[in-house]
């Protein structure tokens, strides 16, 4: 390909709506073009990247056996009320109708699809286990689309889903599974994406993961213990608290607090530890705006993924309105009446001499004690786990935070879906059963936005050669020199006719426009033909992670670049 | 792969909806479910015979400078409105809005994301030409789809545009695109593909071609010249007819012709030649009803195509009210009163002794003269070609009608969307100028469906081996046999490491179901290892074309097997 050909534009400055560097870089090299918030279109690079993505994808899920399919992306909506989920999924499942008025979804995940084309055909045991999968286009329609191919509305992604007989079995695919989304990521060139344990949401089902690029930029929290190998989405992290209950409770007392609302500020004018109180944080109901109070220890974040699971239903942060019976900024678990739902957090639970709110404007207690003041409470977990606090699985105080891109995702889904559209086959005693699922994600295009973040610098992505959208870049300097000119030709033609995929800049431009083009491209071996250089016979050959840089002689030019570009692949492998 | 682990159904029964071969007979062998009207999933089968013929184009694309970029399915309503589609295409624009009420279409081609992604880019003459290129899922709201993959509403289509400086050079590259497609059908086994000149409609432009396989089943009538090489959609196909005058005009007569209401029963009661006949046929603008009515002779048919195409704007049929001033079956040219727009077809030009509608109950005209009883009025041509019609090209009377699918198109698109949406370059000389844009349109599950159509019997499709979704179908007959398991095994491997793609079915069933599952997959190779042939130390190699049939020593199998797949592959180069 000839670099003057390319559709697309490169450009030096950062665009100013572009809040992460893969983003920027993306639009300044000529990747991707907006077309709306949150949909792009794909200029060549970027299709490039994404299809040698797609294959390592293709590959490793076919290792493990799956089959690849594909389903619709507009769905019949009757189908997703099979499931449940045509209601119970928000306003992200985009909903319409067709000519004759009939319902449809654009398909955000295929569950359903997956369920109906196989229930006919897995009626019996011995059809089992099985995956499926497909890679095709998605729709979602976030109400926050941001940092360009991260999160996104529409998105190419691998979704595939597995059919068992016994949770042994979804189990033992299911690591295999894992094994093979490792293998992914090394062979797309970030080896370090974890995986790490999280909630299952929306999807169903009880065990999952996530497999995250940790990065600064990243959306989600990531829990990983210091001390051992837990690992989790900060959703998912279990929070233990050592609640330490003093020997002696002072008596309740009440105390004027005017114009202190906050619990940092009513602990700093009493002079108390923001741990030795009790605050609370409202939240609704979405469906009717129910008041939700959850009660938690001063110094404790609420985790709205673990009240959202307990309550089994959507909430939203409260507007505390004057005929709600709230007192905003003095609520307190004492003589609290009202139609709302309260919960407690299991970082209260036993203590004691607690300063609370006392649902009374510019009032608190004092002394507040969980188990002589309270009728009988059933305390749950509902708390971010902090900085520092204690793994769940070594009890270590070695927890730290850190921030990460979901690059994949996979469920142990168990058989809700197999269960509400009813999929069953007969067992080896003619009994009828459920079948049970897994399913597996990955995203197409924020997995190249990730390798992008994870390897880039101020001038451009540095792509590893597994998924570069080509593998040598061929800058012929002063192109109006018939040496160097006639040599680069050659030089282009024979690496093709070896299979190595060039893109070639013959343009009679300046040096540094030509690198700064190569840079936002990003391609992993660069070869520099130059009068200066001809006149000794030789190429410079360079990687774009300035690991390499070496001058060829040209008679072994051709088969030294084969050579790297295959010490290059090969560390890919 | 082994048969015994591939998801999807086989059916000795013709699905009773089925009304094309290539519908049943992908429906019987596990290529594809419905999941609504027009909705389909692919089971592996069949998606890797679209990932093939995807290949195909692909390679055929890049080797005519195409670059593969990717375009979103779900599209703003607003950039629709600026090339002027948003209102102008029917219902089968499927629109909605997202969660925030703004207005969206799902792509069903994709002339709008090309300009948007290149407009920017493609700012000077230097730039041109280049063509981009993308296969993509596309959807179109089809009132009636039918037949299976022939006729779908959500469909995976390759789509093309070429951007341009000159009409030349258009055409130059028309030309290359043209020839591309025809490496496209011979490559995927339908060589006997024809191109035929196309009417462009909603895409706009002039000369348009679609690339037709000829079949009992298609939906378009072919014109064909058995002379020469003219080959035209009938929708585009110009109808010549030789008016020949009467010496003597009789005089205008009114007759009673009660209860004759269609042009044959009113010929048949007066004794009369329906090519000496004026017959009326009746549409309705569809926005607001307004009637339209053509005159013709009575041996021609309206093309609506031809008609629509004239007034610029879409029509059905209609309904003709007592209010509405027409005297159904009674409708003439002469006296003629209302507030309709009339128009007259060319085989009625310079007529006479005519028998025509009077405009009144139960009365015609004997002896109606064009040229002397009408004021003077303009002819156009709105019929379609009959079988045995005059050539445009060569003058002959040997036009011949056929049925065909459309299994791609090319059109010269002109400047419609480049001016619509403001797209410009600068020329050599500094002048601001509309690019020039053609496109190119496969659909690749309706190519599927038609190399089956023309590759069947009643068993099953026969696949050629260059989209087959395997190469090899190896089957183990009594595989209870120790001998035949341990060969057959041995030789699935040793094709495996060969490269070549082996379907292996090694279950205990008869030889008689072995067979017709092997004929419903129609793999293009067959390979039998069986006790008898075990004994000869020979195994069965075969053709699902029945053209070759050999016994081959099994020391010499994999060899043979090779070499018949390369033959086979050679062939579809």
């Amino acid at each position: 390909m000839k670099l003057e050909k390319l559709v697309g534009e490169r450009f030096k400055e950062r665009p100013s709506d572009c809040v992460v560097d893969s983003h920027a870089l993306m639009v300044r090299g000529g990747y991707m073009k907006a077309m709306a918030n949150g949909i792009f279109s794909s200029y060549m690079p970027l299709k490039r990247i994404t299809q040698k993505i797609e294959n390592i994808i293709r590959e490793e899920m076919d290792a493990i056996d799956g089959q690849e399919v594909l389903f619709p992306v507009v769905m019949p909506g009757s189908l997703w009320e099979e499931s449940g989920r045509y209601n119970s999924i928000g306003k992200e499942l985009l909903r319409f109708e067709d000519r004759s008025g009939a319902k449809h979804v654009l398909g955000m995940t295929h569950e359903e699809a997956a369920v109906h084309l196989v229930r006919d055909y897995a009626s019996t045991y011995t059809r089992y286990p099985f995956m499926i999968y497909q890679i095709q286009t998605k729709f979602r329609d976030e109400a926050r689309p941001r940092a360009g191919l991260i999160r996104v509305r529409e998105f190419t992604m691998k979704d595939a889903y597995s059919f068992h007989t016994s949770q042994e079995d979804l189990e033992q695919y299911y690591m295999q599974c894992y094994k093979a989304y490792e293998n992914v990521y090394r062979r797309a060139g970030i080896p370090e994406v974890v995986a790490v344990k999280s909630d299952s949401g929306m999807m169903g089902g009880k065990v999952s993961h996530e497999f995250m690029l940790l990065t600064s930029i990243g959306e989600d929290s990531i829990v990983i213990c210091k001390d051992c190998s837990y690992r989790a989405n900060m959703e998912a992290a279990e929070c233990i608290t050592e609640n330490v209950r003093d020997e002696v409770s002072a008596a309740l007392e009440l105390v004027h607090t005017p114009e202190q609302k906050t619990i940092e500020e009513v602990c700093a004018f009493l002079g108390a530890d923001e741990a030795k109180s009790c605050k609370a944080v409202v939240y609704q109901r979405n469906s009717d705006d129910k008041y939700i109070i959850i009660f938690l220890r001063g110094d404790r974040e609420v985790n709205e993924t673990k009240v959202t699971n307990y309550l089994g239903f959507d909430i939203h942060p409260a507007v505390i309105t004057e005929e709600s019976g709230i007192t905003a900024g003095f609520i307190g678990p004492k003589d609290l009446e009202g139609d709302f739902i309260v919960l407690y957090d299991k970082s209260l639970e036993g203590l004691n001499n607690l300063i609370c709110g006392a649902n009374k404007d510019e009032y608190h207690y004092k002394g507040l004690d969980m188990e002589r003041d309270l009728e009988k409470v059933e305390y749950h977990d509902f708390a971010k786990i902090p900085e520092g606090g204690i793994c769940p699985v070594c009890g270590k105080h070695s927890i730290t935070i850190k921030r990460g891109i979901e690059v994949g995702n996979i469920f142990q889904l168990g058989t809700k879906y197999t269960e509400s559209m009813g999929m069953t086959y007969t067992d080896e005693n003619g009994k009828s059963q459920y079948p049970i699922m897994g399913c597996y994600g990955i995203g197409v295009g924020r997995l190249a936005a990730s390798v992008c973040e994870a390897h880039h610098d101020d001038y451009g992505p540095i792509w590893p050669i597994s998924i570069a959208p080509w593998q040598v870049h061929l800058c012929a300097m002063r192109a109006d020199d018939k040496n160097v000119k006639a040599y680069a030709d050659s030089l282009y033609n024979d690496l093709q006719k070896a299979g190595i995929e060039v893109i070639y800049d013959d343009r009679q431009v300046s040096a540094g426009f030509m690198f700064s083009d190569a840079d936002l491209l990003g391609v992993p071996v660069r070869v520099v033909v130059s009068p200066r250089n001809m006149k000794q016979s030789v190429i410079e050959l360079s990687t774009r992670d300035k690991s390499i840089k070496e001058s060829v002689p040209t008679e072994n030019a051709v088969q030294r670049i084969k050579e790297l570009v295959n010490e290059l692949l090969e560390k890919c492998r």
